[in-house]
């Protein structure tokens, strides 16, 4: 039985998302979303996003977290800005023992859709499918169950 | 009197550098460089950098931390990068209490030699002669203490 922390981190909003994998079988923990306060300096705001992750592995004690591969913009301005919140994340995961594995959007995809390409609305219905959850989280939790989806799914092959 | 550090972040090579300032005067506390370990897994890396800080801000207790604004290259994936070690300095300080501040790599030339468009090894000598240093430090623990410069004059005016 492994539990497995995936993170979709961003600036603005960062979607975590915690399942447990034995044998093969999935089981939903929790999710949610890590808003930082708008506005505020961005350094207030990544520690923001290592407070908030650090409180979810605290509380739900995950052994590994799962972390996507940051949309690569063409912009460097925004990837910095993303930079600094996934390392943020990153770190948190860190600093509390965590094994940190990356997964790009295309495995991801592969992995919970089975198609590498396909589209973010698929994800979050798959995501919702493989979980058995009854109503659907929110794109970004939806997101970092992905992540956590894809790499218990990794592990098993 | 305030104890400020100075952080010049980089996924390689991070520099730190600590000074006083008391009425005007600056004084010299401690510089150097965290090193993180070529080929281990990104995600180590961030980590080692956080612990540095960390130690470095256990070690020499500064109230404040100064972050040069990162060299934005054209290159996203460099960015990404240096965004991560960026983030992982950042928070390393915010968890120690510390306030954070920016300030860009024009500004610290400006404070530092007088001149925005200064050349690298202007910056590194001026840094020398105002802290009274008999050897020259390493460049980028030159560059971190420039920052902390640039913050203790910035403050001053």
């Amino acid at each position: 039985m492994e539990r497995i922390l995936g993170i979709d981190p961003g600036s603005r909003i960062t979607g975590y998302g915690v399942i447990e994998s034995a044998r093969g079988r999935l089981r939903f923990v929790s999710c949610g979303v890590i808003r930082t306060t708008p506005r505020a300096p961005f350094a207030h705001r990544l520690n923001e996003i290592f407070d908030g992750i650090n409180e979810v592995v605290q509380l739900h004690g995950p052994e590994i977290a799962a972390v996507e591969d940051v949309f690569l913009s063409n912009n460097p301005r925004s990837a910095l800005k993303l930079g600094q919140a996934r390392g943020a994340a990153i770190v948190a995961a860190m600093q509390n023992g965590l094994a940190v594995r990356d997964y790009s959007a295309r495995m991801i995809k592969q992995a919970v859709v089975g198609y590498g390409q396909a589209e973010k609305v698929q994800v979050q219905h798959m995501v919702r499918i493989l979980l058995g959850l009854s109503a659907s989280p929110s794109a970004d939790a939806a997101d970092a169950l992905a992540v956590a989806i894809c790499h218990a799914n990794t592990l098993r092959i």
